[in-house]
């Protein structure tokens, strides 16, 4: 299976829905809005429907406000694709003896992708509207300033503006082109990067305070507690990222996130590149990649954290 | 004046002294390595002296540790090449009377530069670094990793990570040719961004502790203490860039940060593209860029921040 059968179902068929997985990040939202502006471009009939909402940090993108949300599709479309989704259970409302569409497309750069669809194009790229734009590239379909901002933002979200380990010369020559055909770094990363609220970097500051690390220096970790939360009136979603806090500091290999929740703890880890924290997690019964991973925990907040504290050690 | 004639000096030279501006960040020593490594290469005799060392930060650049510190120049070279200053006082030990060189080589991108030197190439561009990647394609000197690393660098500080107004298509273009000829973007920003030192972090804590904003949200500011870096154990120098945080929170116009010193406050000013805070920062006798700017101001801290935040006002 290859790019060739996804061109050739694309251009055979009429009406497409077109879905990604829950909790939408940039490459998930980019991607889906790219491809559906490409194929309305060629005169397609195309829905872009998702279970979670766009993140109000991506509500810019163009067309966003045209995605909408659904639990269940009781429809029928030529084709449904997934974009990025590693399996289709991130996806949440499809099941795979209920696809509301004559063929099952699967496109997506998670290389761990088995290929559940009819069609798959699973390939290693920095994101998945990569992916997008070599199908464009193929359909001979034109780059708008519109489909340039989407794939531009997801390349960039997934590089961590650049900075990640995926980014290579073929990231930089994509991003060219993007800006070549109107997409615009300095707006879309405002949008990204400079729309926090005050609370957000209240809470900052006040999870900040409860900075620590190993003896070694090794381990580092913040802990976010409900009533930070009511204090600076923000929520969860505001956590987001922090974690890049502890794990900047020089020394460090695995940083973690302690986050209270109504029954427990959710913990989220990093690694700076020698402890597979995915490992680590699977101690816990949860899950990830390498470099990022987490799990949920019951018990107060001293046990579980010298109990997390105590695991993270083991890896070291 | 134009690179042809930086070029024909170049050629007809045998020793240089390349120097740059005081407090030099990413693109000052970045430029200057790659043309010190690059003049090298084709068999000149080089040397970069600086008047302030090199930070912390940029200690990974290659060849960083043969950068040497003075105060005067008692040695006279074939040519003075100064890069990134925007005047020849920002250099710091450079008289125009007192050259130690037979010609004196202006090399900036800052489009006010007058033009100081016998020879000038002062062209708009991303960053100087980006100059000296054009004097080093018309001497036909090839790119190595080591070159290709100061100048990714400096393009990548020089724009925020390609964040900044200043990125372009063209700026990914080199981006793109220094990955292929060796620069490492992951590693690169690993070393700019991920070396904190946990003093900084928890600094950072205290600091956004003061986070305040105008009723109307549109000026916003954090405040820095003498005792602050005593209880963390840190210094002015890694207050660098906190002021992102107080900008980056929507509807703010104008960020300021307080510093306090010796004898009253440092103050810098961002802002977010409405407001010239070069003109406030003049008011107060200070200076600087329409979208950064700063001055000095003795008095105690509310006086301060009262005067400074009601000016802000009135620039709305």
């Amino acid at each position: 299976m290859s790019i060739e059968d996804i061109l050739l179902e694309i251009r055979k068929r009429e009406t497409f829905l077109i879905t990604t997985h829950v909790n939408p990040e940039g490459d998930a939202i980019g991607s889906s809005l790219a491809l559906a502006l490409a194929l309305s471009s060629i005169g397609k009939k195309v829905e872009v429907i998702t279970q979670d909402p766009v993140p109000k940090g991506l509500k810019f993108l163009p067309s966003s406000d045209t995605i909408k949300q659904a639990k269940m599709i009781d429809r029928r479309f030529d084709a449904v694709i997934t974009v990025d989704c590693g399996d289709l259970e991130r996806v949440g409302f499809l099941k795979i003896d209920n696809i509301p569409g004559d063929i099952l497309i699967n496109i997506d750069h998670h290389v761990t992708n088995k290929g559940f669809g009819a069609v798959n194009f699973v390939e290693d790229a920095v994101a998945s509207a990569q992916l997008i734009y070599d199908i464009m590239k193929r359909l001979n379909i034109s780059l708008t300033p519109d489909i340039a901002t989407c794939i531009y933002t997801a390349i960039m979200t997934e590089t961590g503006s650049f900075r990640y380990s995926n980014t290579t010369s073929e990231t930089f020559k994509i991003a060219q082109e993007m800006v070549s055909a109107g997409a615009m770094p300095w707006n879309i990363a405002e949008q990204i990067f400079n729309r926090n609220n005050i609370g957000r970097i209240k809470l900052l500051g006040l999870i900040l305070e409860s900075l620590d690390r190993s003896d070694d220096g090794k381990i580092s970790w913040i802990t976010v507690k409900e009533q930070m939360y009511r204090e600076t009136g923000t929520s969860k979603e505001d956590v987001e990222d922090f974690i890049n806090f502890p794990r900047s500091i020089e020394g460090v290999e695995v940083a973690i996130l302690f986050r209270e929740s109504n029954q427990g703890w959710k913990i989220s880890l990093r690694s700076n590149g020698k402890v597979d924290v995915s490992n680590m997690a699977l101690e816990f019964g949860g899950g990830g990649h390498s470099m990022a991973a987490g799990f949920f925990i019951q018990g107060g907040h001293e046990e579980v954290k010298k109990r997390v504290v105590d695991s993270a050690r083991t890896f070291l």
